[in-house]
């Protein structure tokens, strides 16, 4: 019996879970997923994911790793295990890998969307995937601000407490804010991001929109690495985990 | 104390419930509205929808209207509804219109939009808000198609039994598919829709889109009134009220 380790890519709503990683206080996407593919092979097998997205946190690209010696064809993982999982988790791509591949380690960008409902009353229908801001934003000082981002810098100001990142230094070489009616969408492309950055990058751009800080405040926060010059941290459901790549996936 | 008629714009989702209309077997839309309203204004308050949305359908902008003789200024009725209403209905709209209006018979104008997922893998994210469908679609074929609705015609073949429409001649002025990565949102406005008639053409256009059904169908079923020229009604999920209008709402 051949062993292989199989990449998934995985796709969730993360209102019901914990967040990615097991947790003795409720759900988790992974022991979703470990749960389905015990079912599906008949052996406990260990998932490990590209990113721990957090309690509410969705992801339409998240990417994990296993190893098994089953014969079932590596495009065929989607078929199988979204028999077995809740309708609110997906496998959407299964493929064969390198057996020294790592999800995590070996993730050479990511895509991360916030979307935000900018209107007086919250949505019933988009409440679970976007932040809901009652104060009328401006998108353009968001705009303006944000640019700061683009470049290689030091995000020590960025990160929560209770991250394991070696390094605060980071790339980001993508960032947007689009609005369209009532919703206003930031995305933004990095090699990596430290525990709750992308929150912390929305939070501040939020308050940057209603003129509670100025547009200058993100450039300031990468000179001074003081959390304090920065907003709140915006909440996890109107975050999504969208991409996740790897150098074999990259063209040219 | 003056007699008011107060019209409200009301935005759910439409999966937790069995539809617009009071039901025995199970909550209606109507009924948290006159829980909510019973709380705010101490009395029980009948509310009249712009339309029976059935179970399952959504609503961005669904119209209600009742009778209070209440001091609370129109304006104020989202914020004090929707503290009384669950998360997933929204009061969007408050104000006061003429005592001989009615919401549903005075209604000029809907818009309705039909939701598509369509990849090889249901959607974890938009599993309440699209159909899903894992064949790919020729949204051409299916705009082609579509043309045929525009004008006034007898849409007989449109209505599943159980409606309650004298007349089954309606006005169909704009109609469009749009296809955006893996969805595909119909779109389409007119004086007034029979029963299940979006979801009918939605169905048919699915059919059409990947060659189960012509681009003729929808023509041939206009003329033949012969439901069975059509396809299945479409699932009911990706089905949402986006507006309903009146005449005062009408520029010009």
């Amino acid at each position: 019996m051949e062993h292989k380790r199989i990449l998934l890519t995985v796709s969730y709503d993360g209102t019901a879970y914990c967040g990615w990683q097991h947790q003795e206080n409720g759900p988790s996407i992974q022991d979703e997923l470990e749960k389905a593919l015990e079912k599906a092979l008949g052996a406990f097998t260990r998932v490990t994911g590209a990113s721990r997205t957090d309690a509410g946190v969705h992801a339409l690209g998240q990417r994990a790793h296993f190893d098994t010696v089953s014969a079932i064809p590596p495009e065929k993982y989607p078929f199988v295990l979204n028999r077995f999982l809740p309708e609110d988790i997906r496998v959407t791509e299964g493929m064969r890998v390198a057996d020294g591949f790592h999800a995590r380690f070996q993730a050479a960008g990511k895509w991360y969307t916030y979307r935000i409902h900018n209107a007086p009353h919250a949505s019933a229908i988009l409440r679970h995937c976007t932040a809901h801001v009652p104060v009328p934003l401006q998108v353009e000082s968001m705009r303006a601000c944000g640019r700061a981002l683009l470049g290689t810098h030091d995000f020590a100001a960025f990160a929560a407490a209770g991250g394991q990142a070696k390094t605060t230094v980071r790339t980001i070489d993508a960032f947007s804010v689009e609005q369209a009616g009532e919703e206003i969408t930031l995305r933004v492309h990095g090699d990596g991001f430290l525990y709750n950055m992308v929150r912390i990058i929305a939070g501040t751009l939020i308050d940057v929109g209603h003129g509670k800080l100025d547009t200058g405040c993100m450039a300031r926060a990468i000179e001074s690495k003081n959390r304090l010059d920065l907003g709140v941290t915006a909440p996890a459901c109107g975050l999504e985990l969208t991409r996740v790549e790897y150098a074999f996936e990259r063209e040219g």
